[in-house]
């Protein structure tokens, strides 16, 4: 991969069950799990964000218990993957920091259909290519607001498995594209 | 997929950080994220094998808040994930209950190399042609026990993403793996 990758969660603006804008609480496991992730599959960053001031400073007390607390020396590994964890107030904010001033490509991913998608081995393929640093974005509770799908740069398709159910975790949804888009896939054995 | 697939996440027994087989308390998460997994990509069942008869009855008290308690009017999608939760005390008892008393077929998976693997695009072909029920195992903890290995009739290789960090979530690797075996993969776009 030679362009820079990051991911981001967002917080707000999401949806709720009912398709209201909210924004959603932070959780623990989001921040370990999409950390541990981001740090195998070679992301730069993981931008957590949220524009509540006391959940910023909670996700830099999680980091922070995981690498310079007790835990850092418990289970020093873990380190290495919240150690790309930044706690942003906004998409707008996590552009900037990754971009340093720059331009940045917004890709996104939805649960449903929202546009015409690029297929998986031509992103994949756009990754590994020359270019901006691509910001990949995620939501949390029943995904992303439409102003964020709809401000992106790159809509990648849905994930299909064997049904027609597509209720995935943000955790797993993350893992799998981020599979998707830079693992070793079938190369591998 | 013609085979009938499905998971198992042991509790017992698996790896503690410094190699000792210990029993790993239940995680409400690795309840949702795996069932959603797992019904996303086709399995029929979710074993969560726990030797612990509270463990195993706070697992069913989980399923039961959302399959028929308050959450499964709120959220009814989740109903049809969790549904495929069977609390069982053994890797054997799930194998009894996956085969019917007939012959299954054990698959793990490892984050380090443990025998030789099968290839990804090898292990899909299987699953999609004729064959016993496949029992996809994974560990909590720091992994399974050398013991559940050695038992195991197909070894997957261990992810690679881009990185020589290796230190998904089991959340994580459940969905990568399931994605690599069943998923539409490139050929989505």
């Amino acid at each position: 991969m030679s362009r820079r990758l990051a991911v981001a969660l967002v917080h707000h603006p999401v949806l709720d069950k009912d398709g209201g804008i909210v924004t959603s609480a932070l959780t623990n496991l989001d921040v370990h799990d999409l950390a541990r992730s981001a740090r195998t599959y070679g992301c730069s960053d993981y931008f957590v964000v949220h524009p509540i001031p006391v959940q910023r400073e909670l996700a830099a007390k999680i980091v922070g218990h995981w690498t310079d607390g007790s835990s850092a020396r418990r289970i020093p590994d873990r380190k290495n993957a919240l150690a790309l964890v930044r706690p942003v107030p906004s998409l707008a904010a996590a552009r900037e920091a990754l971009g340093g001033g720059g331009p940045v490509e917004t890709w996104v991913t939805a649960a449903r259909d929202v546009g015409a998608p690029l297929a998986w081995d031509v992103a994949g393929a756009r990754l590994r290519g020359d270019g901006r640093p691509v910001l990949l974005v995620f939501g949390t509770g029943w995904g992303l607001a439409p102003e964020v799908l709809e401000a992106a740069d790159v809509v990648l398709p849905p994930i299909r498995g064997a049904s027609d159910f597509n209720h995935l975790s943000v955790r797993a949804a993350c893992a799998i594209i981020l599979d998707r888009l830079v693992g070793d896939g079938d190369a591998s054995g």
